[in-house]
């Protein structure tokens, strides 16, 4: 995420994004049964796994995490706030509620990892590839965390491929000039654009159906 | 693990410690019917993929293992030698036999990750979390390898948060500038007996229960 | 992966084996029904994950998918062919199919990592490890992103063991002083040429037999 931006409404996205990332952890865990410790685990993988593991990739120190580390404190609070409010049963959220704040983080995280990666002098493919890793690692670690085939690579509905389109745009204007924000936003607005369009419409991922042989 | 210390009761704990993580891993990896290189590798990780996946996240070479690689040996030789005299049925271990130097293990490596953490002069939320990696991710690897939920996250058992409890001591220690030995000491202890309190007493942590609906 | 050898027939080798890696990938991500975007996925992690794995251990950067990175658009463009092509019925590879060029790659991946942590002044066992990483962690992380035990670890055919006596069939070979494409061939070939013999011979790893109790 970037470093020196004052911009607020960054800062703002970039806030609603790691809470629905830990959100959808936390949903994913309750459904798997697991107790606090495991919800508040998966939420925090979720939330900043896909940025870890990219600037694992990278060699960049520090991560997000570590450089603002009161997301930790709020994660993990609201991570165990919300699932025993939720089991108290006087709310409930369901995985399509965070369809918007997902879909949002999705084009963020994908754009700035893009930008991340370019700003170390990766080729180009090897920046959109860290992209897509920052948007979608961290619900790949949530799902095999709760022993399932990460859902991004079946569900077959775009998902990678919408950050991947938005990191081909951050990079297609990064090569015009454009300014930092405008790159930025394009990039953003097209990954996450393009994912509700897709869920909106219902577009299709091609692969296996699930009554063919193999 | 410390470096310089000559301490020969750290040395002979960490050691028991070492041990009794590659024995659980040789438990769930004979439990799911793994070949001895399986066994062999799962003790290996669940010994040292804790210490090795925080020396990765702060960037800090050498590991463990490859500083003492004396070590390697050990628990490959004594991983095989185990699996094959278990297997021709003349001794039997348990999980239950374990739980002794596993909460050892769990103390000791909680509180030296969370020193080795503190001394990069990372946050304190980070080097507790950091702690808490170091006891706890060998056996997530080991449940992951094995293909299953990590216990961790769900058998609604202290584990976990009795690390946690244990690195806030020692960080507490080091703030009142107790010396280094004092402050491991108490904070391994903290933590192993709050886990052995835990299991005599059978604690619970909150979660869902399996009769009930998400 | 050796830089600064212009050997086109280690060069041809390696192009071989990082291609039967991702066959392997694409074969396992379809027989578990996967959408094009899984297909790719498990091919890139497949191909390169064990020596990036190695890399993030070692420290070592680039990866050999940045330094070279057609080969990402090769193993994307190729495994997204692949898999449409395949599922209009007009071909069918087989796991069988594949057994020569994995264990091509087995054998060199394998030469390759210890070779390249023992440039590092690793410890011998460590270096002898980092080469077995090379060589199976791909098939490792494609299993667990597929959601099953990794078959290295409980096939019972030797694998990992093939790539393991071929790392000290290097260290030997190095410590007398041997020039290095002789140690490099000799290594890949006893690896490669070991895991040949188990396949048509039908050699056994012992383990727990499905029919034990434990």
């Amino acid at each position: 995420m970037p470093e020196g931006s004052a911009d607020w409404l960054l800062r703002l996205v970039e806030g609603v994004a790691v809470l629905a990332f830990a959100l959808s952890g936390v949903i994913e865990a309750t459904r798997r049964r697991m107790d606090v410790v495991g919800i508040c685990s998966v939420a925090f993988v979720t939330a900043f796994g896909g940025g870890t593991l990219r600037d694992v990739l990278l060699d960049k120190r520090p991560f997000f995490w570590v450089a603002h580390w009161g997301w930790v404190w709020v994660v993990l609070v609201l991570s165990a706030g919300v699932a025993l409010w939720w089991r108290s049963g006087h709310a409930h959220f369901t995985a399509r509620a965070i369809r918007l704040p997902d879909a949002l983080g999705l084009g963020l995280f994908g754009a700035v990892g893009t930008s991340q990666a370019a700003a170390l002098d990766m080729p180009a493919v090897v920046s959109a590839l860290m992209g897509v890793v920052t948007a979608v690692f961290g619900g790949v670690l949530r799902d095999i965390l709760c022993n399932e085939i990460p859902a991004v690579f079946r569900d077959h509905r775009p998902y990678a491929v919408c950050a991947f389109a938005g990191a081909w745009v951050w990079l297609g204007a990064d090569a015009l000039a454009a300014p930092a924000p405008l790159a930025l936003g394009l990039a953003a607005a097209t990954a996450s654009g393009l994912r509700l369009v897709a869920l909106a419409r219902g577009w299709q991922v091609p692969g296996w159906r699930s009554d063919e042989s193999v």
